[in-house]
This record gives structure tokens, sequence and C-alpha cells, in this order.
């Protein structure tokens, strides 16, 4: 089939870009390069030492042949998005082509209206454009778990039937967004929903949790290093789990934030492939809006951090675990648990444990120690919810509550 | 106290401009005059004759002295909002700046885009300048019973208390916004809950219904028609109540879209600067973020074009009613029962029924018909929410179902 993967440039949109061309699929991306230039403005760079989108596709071609396409663009231009509707004639649009980081999002008002613009308004032309030359193709937004916050109920895959003065109704599970990025996934939502309803679109809102991990079918940094995704491990987009692993083969302490007993739902970047590739496979009928909440296990980060420490002693590294004080304003300690049937129903099996990708993990990490060690100063937290400013420096650990 | 009142040239802003003033308040306006524009671009104007801003603030000056004030500018602009706060330093803030019309939302791309860019980030800018420069503010959001659509339940007033698999909480009651315009005041919601939660903001989100009249303790067209707020009547920017009251006047079949069982709340001009007023002397706690179901009355607009032939036939008006093509993609027949007790707490008082104000409207457009009858072909609709594209053009009533 025809799929368009936006932000091809990307962590996973590069890795679902291989594996849906290594499929037989016929895959175009579209990417403007944001994360390079953002990733580089905030003073650090991927662990993975990233090619020129020039030499990917380059490598790519003689292995894909005419599988995998690439256009450098910006869907915040309309007029560019629809063209690329038109040539590329997608039967699935894989939507990944925004800015991912929650923290950049609260540096400032500047930072805000960035992540805020670029989101709503590139999702909101693509839909536009979906509605004029790809009325027929299938949507897949990545959303976030993020979306849904931690309500004190179990959270529910995007709707919940509840009753409310002596009515019952099939209703959108709230949404409790914790950052300016978080919110902007929301506001995507509601415009895809809108979108379906009256222009009979069909869309896919993929609530993910955390992607970690550094290897696909297609990808093994050991083996060919020029076709590896990106792994960053700044505080500002890298995620806990990355951060862990960097820290770990650097020999720098692991930072669990505050009392570390927020808790998420995780799974392995191959199986979030096999996810995503499932729903390309699987499209809903025209009009619809369904929510997958994609998940395989679920961690608080003070557990996810044991277990890097456990994995990463088998070989041989030394590994303290320390308490920094939360750069974030979140609940440190909350009811958690997330209903996940969908993907399942479709055929979804996770295929590695989290002790299992780490081990890979931290031996494909090992091998780029320099490139960690060259940027270990932006791994340490210094954008705070409060104000976007550096916090205290010391690496020096909070006491344990 | 000190008010800020942003888009102080509107409808609402420029009546409560007046009221605040005549209270004893300072009042600080704001307003970068897109609602004149956009009203010209898409080829109408007020029925009532607006004068400029400078003529405005000459005579007001001359009845409230150095009460009122007003600053031209943009709020999408972070410094001029952020020097506004600074010079202002307001203990309630009114935000009225944003583009209000669901059918200009739905144009194009690019009309769709604007609104939801001006709106969000308008409101963006204003979150992240009151953290810094007025973190004590009180900051009155005009949201919109649209941002709740027409749920199969009861609507509650901002959040509802429900119980899911054996755990009960009180959540945010769903949102099922009905047109881009409607999804940015949704977006706004979630900016605003985020920034009242991470920064310990105040705010008052006011879910308005229609709002519809002429006059106010201190505006009356009749005896002094430069002091007049605006009244749009043409399909873009004036609501269902607005439109039958300019086709009365000037004698053109009143144009309910579809069924006519489409059912809102409402209340008059005067009541909503009574609530707004109610809601400026008494702020929130710190932290707070609160939801206010602003509406006095509900009908459907079948029900509201027979009270406006009532009324009109009083005045001999001669006044049929047609069902038109419904350009808007909308359940036209619908459950709608709306809590709204807390503005009832505060001492709101609604002082006029609709066929009380409709008295007094039509005689204040009878004195204006020549303008709207220059623009009478600005009231048929055109804008649909299928494709924005002009619809069919003639005045010929569907059949009734």
């Amino acid at each position: 089939m025809n799929v368009l993967i936006l932000g091809m440039d990307g962590y996973i949109g590069w890795s679902l870009g291989l594996h849906l061309a290594e499929k037989g699929n016929k895959v175009v991306g579209v990417d403007n390069f944001s994360r390079r230039r953002t990733v580089e403005e905030i003073g650090s760079w991927s662990a993975t030492p990233i090619q020129t989108m020039e030499k990917r596709m380059h490598i790519a071609k003689a292995i894909y042949q005419d599988s995998l396409h690439f256009h450098e663009g910006d869907i915040t231009d309309y007029d560019f998005i629809a063209d690329v509707l038109k040539s590329c004639e997608p039967e699935a649009i894989v939507h990944l082509g925004e800015q991912p980081s929650a923290p950049y999002s609260m540096i400032d008002a500047e930072h805000a209206a960035y992540t805020q613009q670029n989101n709503v308004i590139g999702t909101l032309n693509l839909l536009f454009a979906m509605r004029d030359y790809a009325p027929n193709a299938h949507l897949i937004k990545l959303g976030t778990m993020g979306e849904y916050g931690t309500p004190p109920i179990d959270i529910a895959e995007g709707f919940f039937e509840v009753e409310y003065n002596g009515r019952r109704a099939n209703l959108m599970f709230p949404r409790y967004p914790g950052s300016f990025y978080h919110a902007s996934k929301v506001h995507d939502t509601y415009n895809i929903m809108l979108a379906c309803k009256i222009w009979d679109l069909r869309s896919t809102d993929v609530m993910q949790g955390v992607v970690y991990g550094t290897r696909t079918h297609e990808i093994n940094p050991s083996e060919n290093p020029d076709m590896c995704t990106r792994f960053d491990f700044d505080e500002v987009f890298g995620t806990a789990i990355n951060r862990y692993c960097a820290e770990a083969v650097i020999g720098h302490p692991l930072t669990v934030y505050g009392k570390g007993g927020q808790t998420r739902g995780f799974l392995a970047l191959v199986d979030s492939i096999q996810c995503l590739t499932l729903i390309c496979q699987n499209a809903p009928d025209k009009g619809e809006y369904r929510v997958f909440n994609q998940i395989d296990e679920t961690y608080d980060v003070t557990s996810l951090a044991r277990t890097v420490k456990k994995i990463g002693e088998r070989k041989n590294l030394a590994i303290r675990v320390n308490h920094v004080p939360n750069p974030r304003k979140e609940a440190e300690e909350h009811h958690y648990k997330v209903e996940a049937k969908h993907l399942r129903k479709l055929g979804f099996k996770p295929t590695r444990t989290l002790e299992q990708e780490l081990d890979l993990m931290l031996d494909d990490l090992l091998g780029f120690k320099g490139r960690i060690k060259e940027k270990e100063c932006a791994i340490y937290p210094k954008t705070t919810w409060q104000d976007g400013k550096r916090i205290i420096q010391s690496s020096a650990p909070m006491n344990r509550n």
C-alpha cells in the first residue's frame, strides 16, 4: 500500500519507514528537519550518529530500491502538504510530524507558542488537504498516553460509558495534559475528531506510551551504524529511560525526578513499529475516529532506574540511583491503570520485555559512549515547569522521602 | 478595581467597558480591530453604525473622565501583552480578544488556521505574561456553551462526578466542539486549566450562551447612536437571533437552518454584562480554575424565529419563517439540558425575557433598516461546513420535515 510518513527523519519515523519499505509498501516520507535543529539549539545531539537524509536515502535505495521516497518540507505550509497528497495518493498517513518534547514547550512563551502553532496548524492543514485530495486515506495520528495525564480512575481507551442524572452515554474519556506540548496533542485530538465527523475522514488516534530501544528488524547500530535511528538522551528530548541508559553508560548517577512514583506505559521500539504496521493494515470505517492505547508494560520511574541498574551491573557498569528535585509539576505518586485491548484484538503480541531490550540498548550505547560523554552537561534537568529557567545545577541528590 | 478588557472594540467588550467605567473601575481596553476587518472581508458591516475607537474614546472621556483607557495592539505579540500587564496592573482580565465566528473558521484551511493561531497563541501569550507580571490577576475567559456541543446527557457546569470500574471521581465534563472556532475555545480551556495548575493562576471560564440585544444601562442606540455597540447580522458573524431580527426589519423571510430543532442557551446583553461584572467582583482562589455556564433561557431556533415573528407582527412587520438547507453539520434535534447554578449563587438575576429584549431590538434595528438593506446579500447562508464554499443561492425554502 501507499503510506505517507510525516516526520520520517525522527526516531519512530525512520524506523517505520524502513520497516514498511521492507514489507513491500510504497513509502513516501516528509520532514522539515526541525528535530535536528531543536536538539542542536538546546546543546545536545543524538547518541547514535545520524546521517544526512541524503545519505540515509542513498543507502536505503540500495536495499529497498524504489520503495522509499523523501520530500523535504513543512506541513504548516498548506500548499506543500496538499501537493504531497496529490502526488503520493496515500492510503495511510502516519503523522509523526510534530514537536514532541514537553520540556521544550515549557521553556518560555515563544517555545510554547512554537510547539502549539507547529503541531496544531500542521495537523489542521493536513486535515483540510485530506478532505480535498485524500478523503479515503486513513490518518494515523501519533498521540500520547500523556494526553490523559494521571486521572484518579482507570484510563479507558479513548471513550467510556458513564451515567449522569439518570442518562447513560458513551463519552470521550477526559484528557489532562501536563505540559503545553501534551496540550497541543489534545488540541489535535479535537480537530481530528471534528474532521472525522463533518468530513467523513477516518482516523486512528494512537495514545502511545514511552517508546525505548535502539533496534528494529531493519536497524542494528552495531552492524550498520549508518542506518541508525536517533537516540536522544538530554533532559529536553530524552525520555527518563533514555537518560538512565545514557547515564549508566558514562558512570553518571541515574537522575530520578522527585519521589519517582510517576508511572507510565512503555513499549519497545520494535513493538511500536509492529503496532503501527498493524494499524496501517486495518483502517477504520469512513467517518470513524477511534482511539488505541498503545502500551505494553507500565512502570514507575524508580523501578525503571532499578532495572537499568540491574542490567547495567551485569555488564560491570557501576551504577548509582539519585533522586533529584523534580523540574516538572506532576503527581509523584498516583493511581495508574490503563485499558489497552484494541491492538491486542488486531493481533499485537509484544516481543520484548524491558529487561531484554535494555540489554541490547546498553550494548549499543556503550559503542557511542564518547558521544554521550561529550554532551553530558545536557542530561541534568534545567528546564522547569515553573518558569522554564535553570534550576540548581548541583548534582547533589535530594533526600529521599 | 483595575480591569483589563481584551477585545474592547467588540460587541460585549465595548458594552462591558462602559459599564465597568460607569461603576467607578479603572478600565483599560485593548483591541487589534480584527473584527472590523473580518466583517468587511466577508462583505458586511454592523447594522448599528460604529464610530472609530478614537471618537468612541473621545465621547467616553467626557462621560467617564479618566476611567476608560485604550491601547491598540495584538496579543499574539507577546511583548505587547506583557507591556500592557506591566503598565495596567490588572486585578481582573476579561478576555474577549478572539476570532468569534464558527462559519468564518470553516471557510478554508487559511481561515481555520488563522482562527486557531490567533485564539490559541494570543491566550498562551496572555498566560505566560500573567505568570510573569500579573500572577494574582483573575482571568475571565469568554468561552462558549458551544464547547460542550450537544451531548446526549445533561450539560454539567464544567465538571461532573462519575463512576468507572468501581472508582468515583470529579472529572472534566466532555467537550464536543462543532467547528474549528469552537475547537479553538476548547484548546484555550486546556491551556488555561494547565496554567492554573502549574503556575497557581486563577481563572473563571465563562461558558456563555448566545448573547442578544442592542441596549445596556449605558447604551441606547435611539438616544446616543454614537455610543452604540456593534450588531452583526450577516451569515458569518450574525447569530441566528440577530439574523432573524435583521430579516424581520427588511421584510426578508426568516432563514431557519434545517429542521430548526437546534437548541441553545441565550441571555440578553445587559444580563451578560451583569454576569461579567459579578464575576470580576468575585475572584476564585489562587490556582483555581472554575467553570460557569452563563445562560438565562434555552430555545430551539424555530421557537426563536416564531418569537421574532410574534413581536415583529405587533409592530406591523410582515414576517414569514422559511426553513433553508442547513450549511452546518450539526444535530437538528437533540437532548439539551444545562446546569447553570453558580452565577445565580453569586447573585445573578436575569432582568429581561427574550420577548422584552426583542421588542427593544426590533425598535432599534428599524432605525438602521437602510444599513441592513444595503448588505442584505450577506445574510443568506453561503459558508458551509462541507467545503466552505457557496451553497445554492436560491431563496426557495426547503420542504419542512
